[in-house]
């Protein structure tokens, strides 16, 4: 079986990246060490090896069926689920209070990439528990809190996000499930539907915990009149449990990600169904953002473990396979080489690696400033949190759009048998495909970056990130390294290209808004691009150092990889904001002026 | 049912641009006219909405299945083979003497683009059978010619390409399946295996006639020492027929494409398996190379026609689905839109179109060199002849690696709609991806292209086109349409820069020959987009000159939407050169120098 992730490349990251030890400086981390952190990675390890990773064929073979009104999914669910919770990996990061092991958000999603590398749909599962229950004690009442978030964290219960409808997909203010009050405070009657519900309904655990949207009647229109209710499958009597009306209507076939559950629900169709309002009544939206801006890097995070199981996939295979000649040496007689010595594939896999591992210190970037945003206060909190506001619409599209073509050339590295189901790299390549749909389309997340987020706090987020890139390039400068003031002195240019656009397309806003925002996808990715360089000279800026302290042959081979990568980076993806930024200055209205009849 | 191509592009394409009726003048083709190409296509439809469109999904839910030696594909195969071979579909551009049509090549791939769009797994066996038959026609014998043909031709009998063996996928030089002479002259015994045979085994016909590559015993080394053989599942004797010990070893199970059954086999394993050599011994690759260029083409057709598919799914989609707002108009009382006003809809959309309908004119424009170099002699003949071997790579290549693009992009414009099976479009990202592989990777036609054809005749073909883009230039210089003067300018100064990044390029290879093709994929992506750039100008031309004469109103728009796409693919397309340019002139070594250790 060959590797679907690099353990190496977690701890280069976590220690030498991110330095992440230091957290345990902070009172609510101090009983953390460097070795606990080890210690949680090789649990993950073991239980993603020998639970997670042997199902991953299966799972997508043998989908979930609705029968008799349950949807059942693969049966090895029901002992990973319950393993979930029994260690801990529901609550890791909340309070000892709350039965958690206070663990760094950033250690935590080291651990939980790992999952997602080995069998992406089982990884769903105890994840979406996390954010729901999360929702619930962060918002909830003490009893919406004590009565739900301990089933919960044991993994005996499953949470998830119900926001989707079926005239509500993207516009969330078009939502039409509606919650009457009753006589009891807080107790409201739901009546509506649901749809691509993940983990909606399934047979491996006892209860189902929605966090829905909701209007309560004669609430305001659009989302301003959204509340956030708790509604069980199974609520909570005197007596124990009794059926809550909710209905699963059909469960979803899809392309990819088969091992998980997609549901349609019926609220309140045939039964009583009862919700359950957290926090104030209409506030539902911004309490939901919680869990939505956390599955937004959640998101991410699986398009890349996704992506690295690929490229590992791919690169095992390079590695074995002989085929064709040197371009400098033809002879039919000598015996051929292995693939990993073309330069076609060696391209392949570079482009692999500098996506996966660009976006994978990114998105670990992210958990270090949700961490410092809990524990930091003043500027250094609101540093921490305007950095992940602002590149969330990045973590989350970046690798999810790439992670696309990343496993796409996964599959071309092998050839034909890429596109058999001998290989997982066909399923890599299906499951990849979901990310850029779920938890906000990237052409939403275009909109949000370029249309909310550049401007939020009188752009105090793009200052920050700013100086962070600048701070990288200094200390890149400080270096005698002639490719590090190379690429330093790249993304210095590329900084100037995003200043350029970024003004250009300002100041259009002011014009003609929906020409502004009309190529905010793009925007997007070349916004994305430079992200990940910065990501890059960061990772050989350590990489440099790590060479000139290193004997070990397997050291220098990893810094000479980043080296060799963040090379690649430079002149094969950050190339691309040359005709990007032609684009985004042109202004030409071609696809707002397009008529539907012309199509 | 949406439709799944356009017959008034198809119409544009045969008439306005590339005004195949001009063909009726010569012999060859004095028999038809307008009338008769329409009508083909029309019997196309036909065929393509009652038999084929209705087994898509059918076909691709049902995959083939080895049984008892045999692979069984669904029962619906069985009357469209019929139907293909008793309508003439197989023979249609043969001779007369041959029982074909002499239908031009050119109207024939447009009637095979209807099929393909309509069902590609099911295109593709009537396909396999034309290239094999033809080959022997080319090459064989009179007594091959005449025992093989006609039950090909009637589609009884189907036609296959033998080429890739376990330990040699794209390197043809190492096949090792052998041909031992016999008391017979011409007549070989078999032994050997082959992989990824299409249609290499089915119950759908009465036989299977494999045209085998293999190497006859003490032949020279590498691709000199290849003969072509006629290798039937069921040979014929004196009584009729006997099996020819040809083992169906297995079928491959895929990710899409599995209509079509694809196998692995066995030669001479068991009982004695005969062949029937093709023209001379050791000239078979060279043969083959008849069959290869054509399904070259074929598979650019195929990719075109699965992104066609895909394009009017997610049309009619986008304009049957209400969701969000226009940006200047958010007013949740307002009702929704429909989602084709979304400028980053109609950004996806234009994308799609932009694209197969740029691809689907080079490729008629393929069928036409064919037409021309089969029935005009001297410079005429080799013009066509030259063009056509030129622009195969890229006529194979730049669809096949944009259609996964526009398949996506087809997906994302349905959401989560679009990741179900419930929808069409995820079968046709999944159908699309086989592309950029069978027929020569992309990478193999990026070497094919800059290493070989750039050069091959003293640069003669390369000569031969850009003169064909100046002359399309010139044309729209001597408009006075300011958009066609623009594009004219911009093709210009792409023209420019294929210049200098070839002779950048060129000179590159005298010092470095690895180092010359390492990034030959990005030449190909490169010098393909700038050809497609061409035809969108050669397509904006005759648009205008459309919307002069036209006072219809389905006409207007429809030339309309060739302007707007055009301007689209210069906007958005062909921008992308410029990265590409800076990329593939800076010659830094990064793939070349990386070495397996460091992945």
């Amino acid at each position: 079986m060959p590797s679907f992730f690099s353990k190496r490349d977690l701890h280069f990251n976590l220690y030498e990246l991110l330095k992440v030890e230091q957290l345990t400086s902070y009172d609510y981390f101090q009983d953390h060490d460097r070795q606990s952190f080890d210690m949680v990675l090789d649990a993950a390890e073991q239980i993603a090896n020998k639970m997670l990773h042997p199902l991953l064929t299966e799972m997508d073979r043998k989908e979930p069926q609705l029968m008799d009104g349950t949807i059942r999914v693969h049966e090895g669910m029901k002992a990973i689920t319950k393993r979930f919770g029994e260690d801990g990996w529901i609550n890791a990061t909340f309070s000892y209070d709350e039965g958690g092991q206070q663990l760094p958000v950033t250690v935590q999603n080291a651990a939980a990439f790992i999952f997602q590398a080995a069998n992406y749909s089982a990884s769903v599962y105890p994840f979406l528990t996390t954010g729901a229950a999360n929702l619930i004690r962060s918002f909830g009442s003490k009893e919406l809190i004590e009565q739900y978030t301990p089933l919960m964290y044991s993994g005996r219960w499953q949470g998830t996000m119900a926001l989707t409808e079926p005239n509500a997909g993207s516009s969330l203010s078009d939502i039409s499930t509606a919650a009457e009050p009753t006589s009891e405070e807080g107790v409201y009657k739901i009546t509506g539907q649901k749809i691509f519900i993940s983990c909606g309904d399934h047979d491996a655990c006892e209860n189902i915990v929605h966090l829905l949207l909701a209007k309560i009647k004669g609430g305001p229109a659009g989302t301003k009149g959204i509340s956030l209710f708790v509604v069980p499958k199974k609520r909570i009597t005197e007596n124990g449990h009794t059926n809550n009306g909710v209905t699963t209507a059909g469960v979803y076939h899809k392309m990819g990600y088969k091992g998980a559950p997609i549901a349609h629900l019926m609220f309140g169709s045939d039964e009583t169904c009862l919700g359950y309002l957290v926090g104030e009544p209409h506030k539902g939206l911004t309490y939901m953002f919680q869990m939505m801006n956390e599955a937004r890097v959640g998101v991410g995070m699986n398009a890349t473990a996704i992506g690295t199981a690929a490229y590992y996939a791919s690169l095992a295979y390079a590695k074995e396979r002989p085929q064709g000649r040197p371009i400098t040496a033809k002879d039919p007689t000598q015996p051929q080489t292995l693939i990993v010595h073309h330069a076609d594939v060696k391209r392949m896999l570079l482009f692999q690696k500098s996506v996966v591992e660009g976006a994978l210190s990114l998105l670990l970037q992210c958990g270090l400033w949700a961490d410092l945003a809990h524990v930091t206060e003043g500027e250094a909190k609101e540093r921490a949190e305007l950095l992940l506001d602002l590149l969330t619409p990045v973590a989350k599209s970046y690798p999810s759009e790439m992670c696309c073509q990343t496993t796409s050339a996964a599959v071309q590295i092998l050839g034909g048998a890429g596109y058999t189901t001998d290989f997982p790299v066909e399923q890599y390549y299906r499951e990849a495909r979901i990310h850029p749909i779920h938890e906000g389309t990237t052409g939403i997340h275009g909109l949000d970056l370029l249309g909310r987020k550049l401007t939020l706090h009188g752009g105090k987020g793009l200052q920050y990130l700013m100086e962070e890139i600048k701070n990288t390039i200094a200390e890149a400068k400080q270096s005698d390294q002639p490719q590090l003031l190379d690429l330093a002195a790249r993304l210095e240019g590329a900084l100037e290209r995003v200043q350029t656009v970024t003004t250009s397309l300002l100041n259009l806003a002011k014009q003609d808004k929906e020409l502004f925002l009309a190529d905010a996808t793009l925007y997007l990715d070349f916004f994305g691009i430079v992200t990940i360089a910065w990501q890059w000279l960061k990772q050989a800026i350590q990489a440099q150092k790590g060479l000139m302290m290193t004997n070990s042959e397997e050291n220098r081979n990893f810094y000479q990889g980043k080296v060799a990568t963040a090379n690649y980076f430079f002149d094969y993806e950050l190339v691309k904001i040359s005709s990007l930024a032609l684009r985004l200055t042109s202004h030409t209205k071609g696809t707002v002026e397009m008529q539907p009849d012309w199509f």
